[in-house]
């Protein structure tokens, strides 16, 4: 059998998927979604954001999310903290929070100056004038690894596509610095809230990346699904890799997300974690996840926000891979997603099913 | 560039689509979304089945639909047929409707027998049965080249997994009866009713068929997407395939599609038009389709079913690729999917969108 790399995924439904739902729902369905997932065998989930409650209202009922709810253990639950501020709020909840450090000190930016100043409030020069700082406190600490990372690297809804050139050339800043301080870069992050990816272009990076710098063996991926490509890019992204490699990856049951600064709302979206669980299952990546309960909480999901989830392994259910998981060869017609649910519910789904035939 | 193979493209939307919709549907809104699909620049059109009433009411009005609809010139109308009974319904309707001749003379048969005799009331032996006939007839008729192809390629409801083994075996008996004979094999077709397509398999048979039998260079794939990976395989099959080869690929606006008889309903669906015409043209594979008027059908399709439909491009809108297609930076919070739809009905559409840094 082919040789994956070793996938590392974190579920993002309650950060990067409740961030941009309705403000009401209300804290206790919260708690139990996240008491749901906890269960599911998904080992790192991000539980939500400290941020302003003026810009992200979605996000003000986090204290009471991380006081109720019972935290499994074994699991690393994480928030994402965007200043200071957000750090001193998190370091309260530590346990049951990870404060996430990362394994190595990045050098970092967007290539989109407009969305940085919308989603960060600062300029992407800002976020260049940092690196010597970055650099420098790394060399103190006496780091002995390091990462680069680009955001929107294929393409901004503000300013169009960038080139493999572009992604290449600030790669190439970043990592020359890495270069001068003698500290070898084994860490890539390429984000994506613009949902540009594409898969051949993903192909592309990868393969630009490894053969430039092969030290590299640590890919963290972000991707949106705006234009319907996680998926695909994804599969390009695991197929460009070697065993040695590890790829991080980030996706939200029902496949919802998005933030309101990328001009896409809910229309946004990341991979459906149930539709990527299966897949990788069916490469040959055991995953750890019981699918059944991620596609119960899936349904948990869909009552809570009142419409279907983007995803499909939810409504179809998984390929029934074993004799007990096969379909009744003399099932009725099966037309409605109501009757398309037999999968978890049984023969009761479709018991009112035509049979023309008869 | 990269060179990819050559694309042709059928249009599913008004047979594959409508079958496992409701059949109350009335027929002038079918006749107006095919003349509108008829304006988008789609070459290749399926207008519906002349199949049994009986066994699928959703096609009784194909008479009606094909007798009041204005063609346009140039489109290929197209309609399923599935046996005498229905090849002379089809004939009166010929034009606007070209008959399906396949290029080639195909041996076909499914792997999985419990499908073929649920959707088409006969056994995969009986298929089988009718290859020394079918063979027998083409070298009667001096035919130059020949196809095989499997059907239910990847797995079954009712069966399960099926291997690459078994695969090749079935192809390679056809290949062998064809070889026999004299006339090359340079058309295969591999169908997945049952959505059990995944992209590595797809990459792993194409490989395999394209080593053992280069004179292959016809393609035909057909893929459901129950289990979302559709769009995965498609990109799968388009990076197998050389410049010098043809991809037939099917698919649906909306990613509707799917028969009563695999198991899953209208959770089976297709790969969604608009989201594959988009990464094709990212990729550099000029489609000839105008995007904006793909989209209007599919929001003219979602109103017929009364519920959103499972593409993404419809909703997020194309990447904004020139200056004058990029949002504007200072628009204010885009949150729901009506508002996401700026990109087609402008400003007025964020117009009361929160705008928190005031």
């Amino acid at each position: 059998m082919r040789q994956w790399p070793k996938v590392e995924y974190k579920e993002e439904c309650m950060r990067e998927g409740m961030q941009i739902e309705d403000v009401n729902i209300p804290v206790e369905q919260k708690v139990r979604l996240l008491e749901a997932l906890s269960e599911t065998g998904l080992k790192s989930i991000v539980v939500g954001s400290f941020v302003s409650p003026r810009y992200t209202p979605q996000m003000a009922c986090i204290d009471e999310l991380l006081r109720r709810f019972r935290p499994k253990p074994g699991i690393t639950y994480t928030a994402l903290v965007a200043n200071p501020r957000g750090e001193e709020r998190a370091r309260a909840y530590s346990p049951p929070l990870t404060l996430e450090r990362e394994p190595v000190p990045y050098l970092r930016c967007h290539l989109c100056d407009v969305f940085v100043r919308r989603n960060f409030n600062r300029s992407q020069s800002q976020e260049i004038e940092r690196w010597p700082q970055i650099v420098a406190r790394a060399r103190e600490k006496g780091s002995v690894a390091a990462g680069i990372g680009i955001n929107a690297a294929w393409g901004s809804n503000f300013l169009g596509p960038f080139t493999l050139g572009q992604r290449m050339e600030m790669l190439g800043r970043q990592h020359a610095l890495w270069e001068e301080t003698g500290i070898p870069v084994t860490h890539v992050s390429l984000g994506d809230p613009m949902s540009w990816n594409f898969p051949h272009e993903i192909e592309e990076t990868l393969r630009a990346i490894k053969e430039r710098w092969p030290a590299i063996t640590h890919f963290k991926l972000h991707f949106h699904n705006a234009r319907g490509m996680s998926m695909p890019s994804t599969y390009a992204a695991l197929r460009s890799l070697e065993a040695a490699d590890t790829v991080y990856l980030d996706g939200a049951i029902g496949g919802i997300g998005g933030c309101p600064y990328c001009g896409n709302g809910r229309a946004t979206g990341m991979v459906a974690t149930e539709d990527l669980m299966h897949l990788l299952e069916r490469m040959g990546i055991a995953t750890g996840v019981d699918l059944d309960k991620v596609i119960d909480c899936v349904w948990m999901l869909e009552e809570m926000l009142g419409r279907p989830a983007t995803g499909h392994v939810s409504k179809a259910g998984p390929c029934p891979i074993t004799p007990k998981e096969w379909y009744d060869p003399n099932m009725p017609l099966v037309e409605t997603f109501e009757q398309a649910r037999h999968f978890r519910l049984g023969p009761k789904a479709y018991e009112k099913g035509q049979r023309p035939w008869k």
